[in-house]
Protein backbone atom coordinates (compact mmCIF):
# COMPACT_ATOMS: atom_id res chain seq x y z
CA UNK A 1 0.00 0.00 0.00
CA UNK A 2 0.90 3.82 -0.90
CA UNK A 3 0.67 6.13 1.59
CA UNK A 4 -3.07 7.53 1.89
CA UNK A 5 -3.83 10.03 -0.44
CA UNK A 6 -6.48 13.03 -0.15
CA UNK A 7 -8.75 12.69 -3.01
CA UNK A 8 -12.21 14.70 -3.67
CA UNK A 9 -14.34 12.02 -5.26
CA UNK A 10 -14.84 8.14 -5.10
CA UNK A 11 -15.11 6.57 -8.48
CA UNK A 12 -16.82 3.50 -8.34
CA UNK A 13 -17.34 0.42 -10.79
CA UNK A 14 -21.00 -1.21 -9.88
CA UNK A 15 -21.59 -4.62 -11.33
CA UNK A 16 -19.97 -7.44 -8.27
CA UNK A 17 -18.61 -3.91 -6.58
CA UNK A 18 -21.63 -2.10 -5.29
CA UNK A 19 -24.38 -4.59 -6.33
CA UNK A 20 -24.89 -8.31 -6.26
CA UNK A 21 -25.08 -9.35 -9.78
CA UNK A 22 -25.34 -13.09 -10.55
CA UNK A 23 -27.80 -13.87 -7.79
CA UNK A 24 -30.00 -10.74 -8.41
CA UNK A 25 -30.27 -11.93 -12.26
CA UNK A 26 -30.62 -15.51 -11.57
CA UNK A 27 -33.42 -14.62 -9.73
CA UNK A 28 -35.34 -12.85 -12.46
CA UNK A 29 -34.37 -15.13 -14.98
CA UNK A 30 -36.51 -17.75 -12.62
CA UNK A 31 -39.43 -15.59 -12.01
CA UNK A 32 -39.58 -14.67 -15.86
CA UNK A 33 -39.15 -18.32 -17.08
CA UNK A 34 -40.33 -21.08 -14.42
CA UNK A 35 -43.81 -20.14 -14.54
CA UNK A 36 -43.47 -21.27 -18.19
CA UNK A 37 -42.21 -24.64 -17.22
CA UNK A 38 -38.95 -24.34 -17.77
CA UNK A 39 -36.65 -26.01 -14.75
CA UNK A 40 -32.56 -24.46 -15.29
CA UNK A 41 -29.75 -23.63 -13.65
CA UNK A 42 -30.21 -19.74 -12.86
CA UNK A 43 -26.83 -19.44 -12.06
CA UNK A 44 -25.11 -21.06 -14.92
CA UNK A 45 -27.79 -19.03 -16.80
CA UNK A 46 -26.58 -15.62 -15.26
CA UNK A 47 -22.94 -16.48 -15.79
CA UNK A 48 -23.86 -17.14 -19.39
CA UNK A 49 -25.43 -14.06 -19.94
CA UNK A 50 -22.91 -12.51 -17.96
CA UNK A 51 -20.00 -14.39 -19.72
CA UNK A 52 -20.84 -12.75 -23.23
CA UNK A 53 -20.48 -8.85 -21.62
CA UNK A 54 -16.61 -8.28 -22.03
CA UNK A 55 -16.84 -9.78 -25.40
CA UNK A 56 -19.60 -7.51 -26.69
CA UNK A 57 -17.53 -4.57 -25.38
CA UNK A 58 -14.17 -5.63 -27.08
CA UNK A 59 -16.00 -5.10 -30.54
CA UNK A 60 -16.52 -1.79 -29.17
CA UNK A 61 -13.01 -0.97 -27.30
CA UNK A 62 -11.62 -2.37 -30.73
CA UNK A 63 -13.46 0.52 -32.81
CA UNK A 64 -14.91 -2.41 -34.95
CA UNK A 65 -18.20 -1.29 -33.82
CA UNK A 66 -19.66 2.28 -32.83
CA UNK A 67 -20.40 2.93 -29.45
CA UNK A 68 -23.82 1.31 -28.08
CA UNK A 69 -25.25 1.43 -24.81
CA UNK A 70 -24.95 -1.46 -22.31
CA UNK A 71 -28.80 -2.11 -22.71
CA UNK A 72 -28.38 -3.22 -26.09
CA UNK A 73 -25.46 -5.25 -25.79
CA UNK A 74 -27.69 -6.65 -22.98
CA UNK A 75 -30.15 -7.57 -25.33
CA UNK A 76 -28.71 -9.29 -27.89
CA UNK A 77 -26.57 -11.10 -25.17
CA UNK A 78 -30.22 -12.76 -23.47
CA UNK A 79 -31.28 -13.30 -26.98
CA UNK A 80 -27.69 -15.81 -27.47
CA UNK A 81 -28.43 -17.09 -23.58
CA UNK A 82 -31.81 -17.96 -24.65
CA UNK A 83 -31.22 -19.87 -27.97
CA UNK A 84 -28.19 -21.55 -25.86
CA UNK A 85 -30.44 -22.68 -23.13
CA UNK A 86 -33.04 -23.81 -25.54
CA UNK A 87 -35.41 -21.09 -24.46
CA UNK A 88 -38.14 -19.40 -26.92
CA UNK A 89 -41.17 -17.93 -27.56
CA UNK A 90 -41.32 -14.95 -24.99
CA UNK A 91 -42.93 -12.09 -26.22
CA UNK A 92 -40.89 -8.57 -26.97
CA UNK A 93 -42.47 -7.26 -23.94
CA UNK A 94 -41.50 -9.91 -21.56
CA UNK A 95 -37.82 -9.94 -23.35
CA UNK A 96 -37.64 -6.41 -22.35
CA UNK A 97 -38.64 -6.49 -19.50
CA UNK A 98 -36.57 -9.49 -18.86
CA UNK A 99 -33.45 -7.48 -20.15
CA UNK A 100 -34.33 -4.99 -17.65
CA UNK A 101 -32.88 -7.21 -14.61
CA UNK A 102 -29.65 -5.65 -14.77
CA UNK A 103 -31.62 -2.25 -13.32
CA UNK A 104 -32.99 -4.09 -10.40
CA UNK A 105 -29.71 -5.75 -9.16
CA UNK A 106 -29.29 -5.53 -5.38
CA UNK A 107 -26.64 -3.78 -3.42
CA UNK A 108 -24.21 -5.52 -1.22
CA UNK A 109 -25.73 -5.50 2.09
CA UNK A 110 -22.97 -2.97 3.43
CA UNK A 111 -23.46 -0.99 0.44
CA UNK A 112 -26.56 1.92 1.28
CA UNK A 113 -24.91 2.26 4.98
CA UNK A 114 -21.45 2.69 3.73
CA UNK A 115 -21.66 4.82 0.73
CA UNK A 116 -24.18 7.02 2.82
CA UNK A 117 -21.13 7.88 5.13
CA UNK A 118 -18.65 7.96 2.78
CA UNK A 119 -21.07 10.45 0.71
CA UNK A 120 -20.22 12.84 3.94
CA UNK A 121 -16.69 13.40 2.59
CA UNK A 122 -16.24 12.53 -0.94
CA UNK A 123 -18.59 13.33 -3.95
CA UNK A 124 -19.45 9.67 -5.32
CA UNK A 125 -19.37 8.94 -8.47
CA UNK A 126 -20.30 5.68 -10.77
CA UNK A 127 -17.72 5.00 -13.38
CA UNK A 128 -19.18 1.59 -14.50
CA UNK A 129 -19.67 0.44 -18.34
CA UNK A 130 -23.44 0.79 -17.22
CA UNK A 131 -25.32 3.25 -19.66
CA UNK A 132 -27.20 5.92 -17.65
CA UNK A 133 -30.61 4.87 -17.54
CA UNK A 134 -29.49 1.17 -16.08
CA UNK A 135 -27.68 3.49 -13.16
CA UNK A 136 -30.05 5.62 -12.17
CA UNK A 137 -32.96 2.76 -12.12
CA UNK A 138 -30.19 0.20 -10.21
CA UNK A 139 -29.93 3.24 -8.26
CA UNK A 140 -33.16 4.30 -7.43
CA UNK A 141 -34.22 0.06 -7.07
CA UNK A 142 -31.07 -0.11 -4.49
CA UNK A 143 -31.28 3.19 -2.73
CA UNK A 144 -28.00 3.67 -3.69
CA UNK A 145 -26.90 7.55 -2.94
CA UNK A 146 -24.67 8.40 -5.69
CA UNK A 147 -23.91 11.67 -6.90
CA UNK A 148 -23.16 11.46 -10.39
CA UNK A 149 -23.37 9.44 -13.25
CA UNK A 150 -20.45 9.12 -14.97
CA UNK A 151 -18.45 6.00 -16.95
CA UNK A 152 -19.18 4.67 -20.38
CA UNK A 153 -22.31 6.32 -21.33
CA UNK A 154 -20.92 9.98 -20.84
CA UNK A 155 -17.62 9.30 -22.33
CA UNK A 156 -18.70 7.13 -25.08
CA UNK A 157 -16.41 4.41 -24.38
CA UNK A 158 -15.94 1.71 -21.83
CA UNK A 159 -13.47 0.51 -19.53
CA UNK A 160 -10.52 -0.12 -19.43
CA UNK A 161 -10.37 2.09 -22.25
CA UNK A 162 -8.44 5.05 -21.16
CA UNK A 163 -11.39 7.41 -21.61
CA UNK A 164 -13.92 5.97 -19.33
CA UNK A 165 -11.38 6.96 -16.73
CA UNK A 166 -10.02 10.10 -17.92
CA UNK A 167 -13.29 11.53 -18.95
CA UNK A 168 -15.14 10.89 -15.61
CA UNK A 169 -12.55 12.88 -13.84
CA UNK A 170 -12.84 15.57 -16.42
CA UNK A 171 -16.33 15.56 -16.22
CA UNK A 172 -15.53 16.64 -12.40
CA UNK A 173 -13.37 19.50 -13.23
CA UNK A 174 -10.90 16.98 -11.24
CA UNK A 175 -7.25 15.78 -12.27
CA UNK A 176 -7.25 11.73 -12.05
CA UNK A 177 -5.28 12.09 -8.74
CA UNK A 178 -8.05 13.80 -7.63
CA UNK A 179 -10.32 10.91 -7.99
CA UNK A 180 -10.08 6.99 -6.05
CA UNK A 181 -11.51 4.33 -8.18
CA UNK A 182 -12.98 1.62 -6.17
CA UNK A 183 -13.13 -1.62 -7.38
CA UNK A 184 -13.80 -5.39 -6.62
CA UNK A 185 -11.79 -6.34 -9.51
CA UNK A 186 -7.67 -5.49 -9.66
CA UNK A 187 -7.47 -4.81 -13.73
CA UNK A 188 -10.02 -1.66 -13.27
CA UNK A 189 -7.78 -0.41 -10.03
CA UNK A 190 -4.79 -1.52 -12.47
CA UNK A 191 -6.15 0.58 -15.48
CA UNK A 192 -6.96 3.45 -13.14
CA UNK A 193 -3.79 3.27 -11.53
CA UNK A 194 -2.10 3.55 -14.54
CA UNK A 195 -3.86 7.07 -15.26
CA UNK A 196 -2.87 8.62 -12.07
CA UNK A 197 -6.31 7.48 -9.39
CA UNK A 198 -5.80 6.46 -6.55
CA UNK A 199 -7.59 2.44 -5.91
CA UNK A 200 -9.34 1.43 -3.22
CA UNK A 201 -10.00 -2.65 -3.50
CA UNK A 202 -13.36 -3.92 -1.91
CA UNK A 203 -13.41 -7.67 -2.27
CA UNK A 204 -16.09 -9.11 -3.32
CA UNK A 205 -15.38 -13.39 -2.64
CA UNK A 206 -19.00 -14.51 -3.95
CA UNK A 207 -19.40 -12.01 -6.96
CA UNK A 208 -18.95 -15.10 -9.13
CA UNK A 209 -20.45 -17.73 -6.60
CA UNK A 210 -18.93 -19.79 -4.01
CA UNK A 211 -16.59 -21.51 -6.34
CA UNK A 212 -14.89 -18.22 -7.45
CA UNK A 213 -10.98 -18.17 -8.51
CA UNK A 214 -10.05 -14.31 -8.96
CA UNK A 215 -9.88 -10.96 -7.43
CA UNK A 216 -10.08 -12.78 -4.48
CA UNK A 217 -7.46 -10.10 -2.35
CA UNK A 218 -6.00 -7.32 -3.52
CA UNK A 219 -3.24 -8.24 -6.46
CA UNK A 220 -1.76 -4.43 -6.92
CA UNK A 221 -0.17 -2.36 -4.92
CA UNK A 222 -3.94 -0.50 -4.01
CA UNK A 223 -4.27 3.05 -1.68
CA UNK A 224 -6.99 0.87 0.31
CA UNK A 225 -8.31 -2.62 0.63
CA UNK A 226 -11.58 -3.70 2.11
CA UNK A 227 -14.04 -5.75 2.90
CA UNK A 228 -17.10 -3.57 2.50
CA UNK A 229 -17.39 0.04 1.92
CA UNK A 230 -18.09 0.56 5.25
CA UNK A 231 -14.50 -0.47 6.38
CA UNK A 232 -13.64 1.29 3.37
CA UNK A 233 -15.58 4.55 5.32
CA UNK A 234 -13.41 3.04 8.09
CA UNK A 235 -10.53 3.28 6.86
CA UNK A 236 -10.69 6.80 5.30
CA UNK A 237 -11.58 8.36 8.46
CA UNK A 238 -8.83 7.55 10.07
CA UNK A 239 -6.40 9.16 6.54
CA UNK B 1 -54.01 23.31 -18.42
CA UNK B 2 -54.06 20.16 -20.36
CA UNK B 3 -54.97 16.75 -18.59
CA UNK B 4 -52.09 15.83 -16.29
CA UNK B 5 -49.84 13.23 -18.00
CA UNK B 6 -48.36 10.49 -16.40
CA UNK B 7 -45.05 11.02 -16.94
CA UNK B 8 -41.68 9.02 -15.00
CA UNK B 9 -39.10 11.25 -14.90
CA UNK B 10 -38.93 15.16 -13.77
CA UNK B 11 -36.14 17.32 -15.31
CA UNK B 12 -35.11 20.24 -13.90
CA UNK B 13 -34.27 23.79 -15.09
CA UNK B 14 -31.93 25.00 -12.09
CA UNK B 15 -30.88 28.57 -12.53
CA UNK B 16 -33.53 30.43 -11.23
CA UNK B 17 -36.08 27.38 -11.02
CA UNK B 18 -34.03 25.74 -8.07
CA UNK B 19 -31.14 27.96 -7.08
CA UNK B 20 -31.52 31.90 -6.22
CA UNK B 21 -28.37 32.84 -8.39
CA UNK B 22 -28.81 36.82 -8.33
CA UNK B 23 -28.85 36.85 -4.44
CA UNK B 24 -26.15 34.16 -4.00
CA UNK B 25 -23.95 35.37 -6.53
CA UNK B 26 -24.48 39.14 -4.87
CA UNK B 27 -23.06 37.89 -1.75
CA UNK B 28 -20.25 36.02 -3.21
CA UNK B 29 -19.11 39.20 -4.80
CA UNK B 30 -19.11 40.90 -1.56
CA UNK B 31 -17.48 38.90 0.37
CA UNK B 32 -14.87 38.35 -2.39
CA UNK B 33 -14.56 42.16 -3.19
CA UNK B 34 -15.45 44.41 0.05
CA UNK B 35 -12.54 43.07 1.70
CA UNK B 36 -10.47 44.96 -1.12
CA UNK B 37 -11.72 47.96 -0.38
CA UNK B 38 -14.65 47.74 -3.40
CA UNK B 39 -18.36 48.95 -2.49
CA UNK B 40 -20.06 48.72 -5.48
CA UNK B 41 -24.01 47.88 -6.18
CA UNK B 42 -23.67 43.81 -5.51
CA UNK B 43 -26.93 42.89 -6.89
CA UNK B 44 -26.08 44.60 -10.07
CA UNK B 45 -22.72 43.25 -10.63
CA UNK B 46 -24.69 39.96 -10.71
CA UNK B 47 -27.26 40.89 -12.80
CA UNK B 48 -23.94 42.17 -15.15
CA UNK B 49 -22.70 38.92 -14.54
CA UNK B 50 -25.51 36.92 -15.62
CA UNK B 51 -26.35 39.57 -18.81
CA UNK B 52 -23.32 37.99 -20.27
CA UNK B 53 -24.92 34.46 -19.63
CA UNK B 54 -26.97 34.02 -22.85
CA UNK B 55 -24.90 35.94 -25.56
CA UNK B 56 -22.06 33.33 -24.74
CA UNK B 57 -24.07 30.66 -25.04
CA UNK B 58 -25.19 31.71 -28.59
CA UNK B 59 -21.91 31.42 -29.87
CA UNK B 60 -21.98 28.08 -29.10
CA UNK B 61 -25.51 27.11 -30.61
CA UNK B 62 -25.37 28.80 -33.56
CA UNK B 63 -22.17 26.73 -34.55
CA UNK B 64 -19.79 29.50 -34.30
CA UNK B 65 -17.61 27.62 -31.43
CA UNK B 66 -17.33 24.12 -30.20
CA UNK B 67 -18.85 23.40 -27.15
CA UNK B 68 -17.12 24.74 -24.01
CA UNK B 69 -18.76 24.37 -20.59
CA UNK B 70 -20.44 26.64 -18.71
CA UNK B 71 -17.54 27.55 -16.26
CA UNK B 72 -15.37 28.21 -18.88
CA UNK B 73 -18.20 30.96 -19.95
CA UNK B 74 -18.70 31.57 -16.81
CA UNK B 75 -14.77 32.66 -16.02
CA UNK B 76 -15.08 34.65 -19.25
CA UNK B 77 -17.85 36.35 -18.28
CA UNK B 78 -16.84 37.13 -14.83
CA UNK B 79 -13.44 39.02 -15.97
CA UNK B 80 -15.84 41.01 -18.61
CA UNK B 81 -18.05 42.00 -15.26
CA UNK B 82 -14.45 42.98 -13.54
CA UNK B 83 -13.32 45.15 -15.86
CA UNK B 84 -16.44 47.10 -16.52
CA UNK B 85 -17.06 47.47 -12.92
CA UNK B 86 -13.47 48.32 -12.59
CA UNK B 87 -12.36 45.80 -10.68
CA UNK B 88 -8.11 44.48 -10.82
CA UNK B 89 -5.51 43.00 -9.40
CA UNK B 90 -7.07 39.44 -8.18
CA UNK B 91 -5.10 36.49 -8.20
CA UNK B 92 -5.85 33.57 -10.86
CA UNK B 93 -6.84 32.05 -7.17
CA UNK B 94 -9.08 34.08 -6.64
CA UNK B 95 -10.75 34.47 -9.95
CA UNK B 96 -11.21 30.74 -9.80
CA UNK B 97 -12.66 30.66 -6.32
CA UNK B 98 -15.06 33.58 -7.31
CA UNK B 99 -16.27 31.82 -10.64
CA UNK B 100 -16.96 28.77 -8.47
CA UNK B 101 -19.66 31.23 -6.91
CA UNK B 102 -21.76 29.25 -9.24
CA UNK B 103 -21.74 26.41 -7.51
CA UNK B 104 -22.86 27.86 -4.11
CA UNK B 105 -26.40 29.07 -5.27
CA UNK B 106 -28.73 28.72 -2.03
CA UNK B 107 -31.97 27.13 -3.20
CA UNK B 108 -35.23 28.52 -2.56
CA UNK B 109 -36.54 27.41 0.38
CA UNK B 110 -39.28 24.91 -1.19
CA UNK B 111 -37.20 22.71 -3.13
CA UNK B 112 -35.19 20.22 -0.14
CA UNK B 113 -38.55 19.38 1.03
CA UNK B 114 -40.44 19.49 -2.18
CA UNK B 115 -38.02 17.44 -4.27
CA UNK B 116 -37.96 15.42 -1.51
CA UNK B 117 -41.42 14.19 -1.83
CA UNK B 118 -40.85 14.26 -5.69
CA UNK B 119 -38.38 11.86 -5.71
CA UNK B 120 -40.44 9.14 -3.95
CA UNK B 121 -42.69 9.03 -7.60
CA UNK B 122 -40.40 10.47 -10.26
CA UNK B 123 -36.82 10.24 -11.29
CA UNK B 124 -34.94 13.81 -11.36
CA UNK B 125 -33.26 15.02 -13.54
CA UNK B 126 -30.97 18.35 -13.80
CA UNK B 127 -31.65 19.87 -17.44
CA UNK B 128 -29.84 22.71 -16.99
CA UNK B 129 -27.12 24.62 -19.25
CA UNK B 130 -24.25 24.06 -16.32
CA UNK B 131 -22.23 21.86 -16.77
CA UNK B 132 -21.45 18.23 -14.38
CA UNK B 133 -19.21 19.51 -12.22
CA UNK B 134 -20.91 22.91 -11.40
CA UNK B 135 -24.06 20.81 -10.96
CA UNK B 136 -22.69 18.31 -8.37
CA UNK B 137 -21.61 20.65 -6.38
CA UNK B 138 -24.53 22.45 -6.25
CA UNK B 139 -26.38 19.98 -5.41
CA UNK B 140 -23.79 18.46 -2.99
CA UNK B 141 -23.93 22.56 -1.24
CA UNK B 142 -27.77 22.77 -1.36
CA UNK B 143 -28.45 18.89 -0.66
CA UNK B 144 -30.12 18.49 -3.76
CA UNK B 145 -31.32 15.05 -4.27
CA UNK B 146 -30.90 15.01 -7.98
CA UNK B 147 -30.87 10.98 -9.79
CA UNK B 148 -29.23 12.06 -12.39
CA UNK B 149 -27.17 15.12 -13.93
CA UNK B 150 -28.09 15.91 -18.04
CA UNK B 151 -28.72 18.87 -19.63
CA UNK B 152 -25.60 20.91 -21.71
CA UNK B 153 -22.35 19.00 -20.71
CA UNK B 154 -23.82 15.28 -21.53
CA UNK B 155 -25.54 16.84 -24.58
CA UNK B 156 -22.85 18.96 -25.78
CA UNK B 157 -25.71 22.04 -26.75
CA UNK B 158 -27.20 24.28 -25.15
CA UNK B 159 -30.77 25.05 -24.24
CA UNK B 160 -33.12 25.80 -25.94
CA UNK B 161 -31.18 23.58 -28.79
CA UNK B 162 -33.44 20.73 -29.45
CA UNK B 163 -30.83 18.53 -28.79
CA UNK B 164 -30.50 19.44 -25.18
CA UNK B 165 -34.12 18.09 -24.04
CA UNK B 166 -34.33 14.99 -26.48
CA UNK B 167 -30.74 14.13 -25.85
CA UNK B 168 -31.63 14.16 -22.21
CA UNK B 169 -34.79 12.13 -22.26
CA UNK B 170 -32.57 9.72 -24.54
CA UNK B 171 -30.11 9.25 -21.62
CA UNK B 172 -32.49 8.06 -19.26
CA UNK B 173 -34.03 5.66 -22.01
CA UNK B 174 -37.42 7.62 -22.22
CA UNK B 175 -39.21 9.19 -25.10
CA UNK B 176 -39.87 13.47 -24.16
CA UNK B 177 -43.76 12.57 -23.38
CA UNK B 178 -42.23 10.41 -20.35
CA UNK B 179 -40.46 13.78 -19.27
CA UNK B 180 -41.95 16.73 -17.64
CA UNK B 181 -39.47 20.10 -17.99
CA UNK B 182 -39.84 21.77 -14.44
CA UNK B 183 -39.13 25.69 -15.06
CA UNK B 184 -39.86 29.05 -14.10
CA UNK B 185 -39.37 30.55 -17.53
CA UNK B 186 -42.05 30.18 -20.26
CA UNK B 187 -39.39 29.89 -23.01
CA UNK B 188 -37.82 27.11 -21.57
CA UNK B 189 -41.29 25.18 -21.28
CA UNK B 190 -42.59 26.30 -25.08
CA UNK B 191 -38.95 24.64 -26.27
CA UNK B 192 -39.86 21.64 -24.12
CA UNK B 193 -43.61 20.90 -25.60
CA UNK B 194 -42.59 21.97 -28.90
CA UNK B 195 -40.66 18.50 -28.64
CA UNK B 196 -43.50 16.59 -26.86
CA UNK B 197 -42.36 16.71 -23.46
CA UNK B 198 -45.17 17.84 -20.14
CA UNK B 199 -44.20 20.83 -18.39
CA UNK B 200 -44.69 22.27 -15.53
CA UNK B 201 -44.09 26.12 -14.64
CA UNK B 202 -42.87 26.89 -11.35
CA UNK B 203 -43.27 30.93 -10.47
CA UNK B 204 -40.08 32.48 -9.14
CA UNK B 205 -40.80 36.05 -8.91
CA UNK B 206 -38.01 37.65 -7.41
CA UNK B 207 -34.98 35.65 -9.27
CA UNK B 208 -34.33 38.98 -10.98
CA UNK B 209 -34.89 40.84 -7.58
CA UNK B 210 -37.62 42.83 -6.81
CA UNK B 211 -38.68 44.65 -9.68
CA UNK B 212 -38.83 41.60 -11.90
CA UNK B 213 -40.63 41.91 -15.34
CA UNK B 214 -40.47 38.90 -16.82
CA UNK B 215 -42.16 35.16 -16.37
CA UNK B 216 -44.01 36.49 -13.44
CA UNK B 217 -46.86 33.72 -14.13
CA UNK B 218 -47.28 31.04 -16.76
CA UNK B 219 -47.83 32.43 -20.15
CA UNK B 220 -48.76 28.86 -22.62
CA UNK B 221 -50.52 25.96 -22.12
CA UNK B 222 -48.44 24.39 -19.32
CA UNK B 223 -49.49 20.95 -18.01
CA UNK B 224 -49.00 22.05 -14.38
CA UNK B 225 -48.57 25.88 -12.68
CA UNK B 226 -47.38 25.96 -8.98
CA UNK B 227 -45.76 28.81 -6.43
CA UNK B 228 -43.14 26.30 -4.85
CA UNK B 229 -41.97 22.60 -5.43
CA UNK B 230 -44.12 21.44 -2.27
CA UNK B 231 -47.07 22.84 -4.37
CA UNK B 232 -45.63 20.64 -7.33
CA UNK B 233 -46.09 17.94 -5.47
CA UNK B 234 -49.45 18.28 -4.13
CA UNK B 235 -50.81 18.96 -7.36
CA UNK B 236 -48.75 15.13 -8.86
CA UNK B 237 -49.69 13.85 -5.85
CA UNK B 238 -53.83 14.71 -7.07
CA UNK B 239 -53.02 13.82 -10.38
Amino acid sequence: MTQPRAVKALLFDVFGTVVDWRSSVAVELQSALAPRGHQLDWEAMADDWRGRYQPAMQAIRSGARGYTILDVLHRENLDATLRAFGVTGLSEAELIELNEAWHRLRPWPDCVPGLGRLKRDFILGTLSNGNIALMVNLARFGSLPWDVILGAEITRSYKPSEATYLGSAAALGLAPGDCMMVAAHNEDLRAAQRLGMATAFVCRPTEHGPGQEVDLAPDGDWDYAAHSMQELADLLARA
